[in-house]
């Protein structure tokens, strides 16, 4: 049988896990902390299995949970999506993503995509027939150069995929980056996707900018979210989709008969939670002090940095260390020095490596100083 | 935005639920149990958050889940399937069929289906390009002529798919047809989808016909199966598929890049349930004293009916009664009666009508009680 996906091997993030337990390494490469969650949130999912929340949810999702969400929006961004036409409950923001572009793209379609970029993009794409255009961004900065999409647009471009705060650079978009997208993609019928898994995840005072801030942007956006990102329960799988209601109404269809609904005792234990809106509101604050210590124990360090804007990852240059491969670079660190960390290049075109790995923060203060210990000697 | 799904409207199960809530009718509709499951299984999951197993499960599944899985093969078909790389944990049977056909059906490739089918085989072809080619079973013994595959069968065909025990109708493959179907595709390069979610209900002392009973067909088939219809929470949306190696390669693939991976707490709170065979060797006598019970309470009502040999689920004719269309009459049923249904014709081609309804018996006695009460009035 013919593979849709004949060059994708194991993710490197299965790659690096698996060997950071091998080796009893201190795991900073998958995105994922290693603290618990608020045990409050847990004791609400039991409660929702306990009181009955144990069969399917409506197929867009439990409606108390689509209302918090709709509630965060006012809040947050002074932004209105229709719980009841324009959210969906996902299993992730990757199914949310898989759905998204499995709506719209058709064989041969374009699709817009930054890189670095996450791994889930270009392949969804390719399932569905499209062709991924890519948009090298150029570390250190990453700086997004919207010029460059306007003369990728052709008459194909079915999609452009955007992601702010941004996985794996921790680079977010300004208000005028979005402008600029919004007047690119003005009158044309270009879908975006807005990857905001990270949205609560912004440091230095600076602001989220949702596509959902600018009106005719919202209006031909899809906003992708990740409950467990922002409550620390990546393993529960729960994320979540906004956009306007015609485009919804398309997003629904797929994932009617991708997944039909999901996990409803989570569903409704993150309903409750929710209600109180400082459990996310506080999250930045939370973050940022993880991302100062981290940073302050490798200032003297031989690996160069620009602190993360946003997201829990730090991406550090080691060209002063050596000009190994990344990716050999990264296991070495693993195997020999008991450190995991995430090659960037993996999520370049072609494998292009700029000496740079991508090291994840939400984890204990205790185990910052270890991998610390080991930065230091390098 | 030209729709993949242009004919797709609201599900019939979101429908007439819907519709049973609004009028506080009995909902013996879609097909999940009104009654608790098993308080020590609900305990384990709480038990697996609170031990925090709370980020990302691997890939393919928590292992001592798929290691339950593997055991249960070996126990009750004497088949094994290697928990490392051919069992795979999904977010339900639905999201695993998605994957299924994902990763083998392109565009313009045929796949077989049998009519009546289950609601996401056909939608879930067409997104990704395939031809659906229908079989309709005929009424009232909905008996597979496997004949009628065999001048189905086209270079182009690159999927059957098959469900035993069959919902809608309640039918079972028997051993001569599992056997005539591995014949009709012994050579071939066709991929048998094999959707067992009622594996573990099946009446009358009657054997389930896995397609990993038979070897030859084994090596071409995928089973995907539910924990949800088997533990009584459908709405934990947690299932799994089995397929050989290299298919499985595929299979996984497209899983990663779906979902990635599935609700970690309810993977090791069911594999730690599973530890005990019986939980799931129970459940045909379980449900064949629902299903005795709400055939002896009907039995002198005007609907005509063939036992049913397998699932949850009864389908009922109501063809002495009145010979109104099977979707106005369930409605009419729901609304006027209190009592919610499913119309056949919904999983049949061009609405072929047989004045049949399904009827969900997973509820409790009392509940069957209240039905048949209805059922005996009209
Ligand atoms: C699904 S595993 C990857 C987790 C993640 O978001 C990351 O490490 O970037
Ligand atoms: C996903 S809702 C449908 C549930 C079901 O399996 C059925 O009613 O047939």
């Amino acid at each position: 049988h013919l593979s849709k996906l004949p060059n994708i091997e194991t993710t490197i993030f299965t790659v690096m896990s698996g060997l950071a337990n091998k080796h009893q390494a201190i795991n900073l490469s998958q995105g994922f902390p290693n603290f618990k969650s608020d045990q409050k949130l847990i004791d609400l999912v039991s409660k929702a299995m306990n009181s009955g929340y144990n069969q399917y949810a409506l197929m867009p999702g439990n409606m108390e949970l689509r209302e918090a969400i709709a509630k965060k929006f006012d809040l947050l961004y002074g932004s209105s999506y229709h719980p009841d036409s324009e959210i969906t409950i996902t299993a992730g923001a990757t199914q949310a993503i898989y759905d998204v572009i499995s709506a719209f793209v058709r064989q041969d379609d374009e699709v817009i995509i930054f890189k670095p970029a996450y791994d889930c993009y270009e392949p969804s794409v390719r399932i569905n027939g499209g062709k991924p255009v890519s948009i090298q961004l150029e570390a250190p900065n990453y700086q997004v150069i919207l010029n460059e999409v306007k003369q990728k647009i052709t008459a194909k471009t079915k999609m452009i995929i955007v992601n702010t705060p941004h996985n794996p650079s921790g680079t977010i978009f300004s208000e005028a980056d979005m402008l600029q997208l919004q007047e690119l993609t003005k009158n044309t019928n270009i879908i975006v996707l807005s990857d905001e898994v990270y949205e609560h995840i912004v440091f230095d005072g600076e602001k989220h900018q949702s596509v959902c801030l600018f009106p005719d942007l919202k209006s031909r956006s899809f906003i992708t979210a990740s409950f467990g990102k922002t409550f620390h329960n990546t393993g529960w799988k729960t994320g979540y989709c906004c956009g306007p209601k015609a485009l919804m109404e398309e997003f629904r269809k797929i994932h009617q008969f991708n997944v039909f609904s999901v996990n409803h005792p989570v569903q409704k234990g993150l309903a409750d939670y929710m209600q109180d809106p400082n459990t996310y509101l506080e999250l930045s604050e939370f973050f940022q002090e993880k991302r100062d210590l981290f940073l302050s124990l490798i200032k003297d360090s031989r690996f160069k940095f620009k602190p993360s804007q946003g997201t829990y990852f730090q991406v550090l240059n080691y060209s002063e260390i050596t000009q190994e491969y990344d990716v050999d670079y990264a296991k070495k660190l693993t195997i020999d020095y008991g450190l995991a960390s995430i090659p960037l290049s993996v999520f370049n075109d072609n494998q292009l490596d700029n000496k740079v790995l991508r090291f994840c923060f939400a984890k204990t203060d205790d185990t910052l100083k270890k991998a610390a210990i080991v930065l230091n000697r390098l």
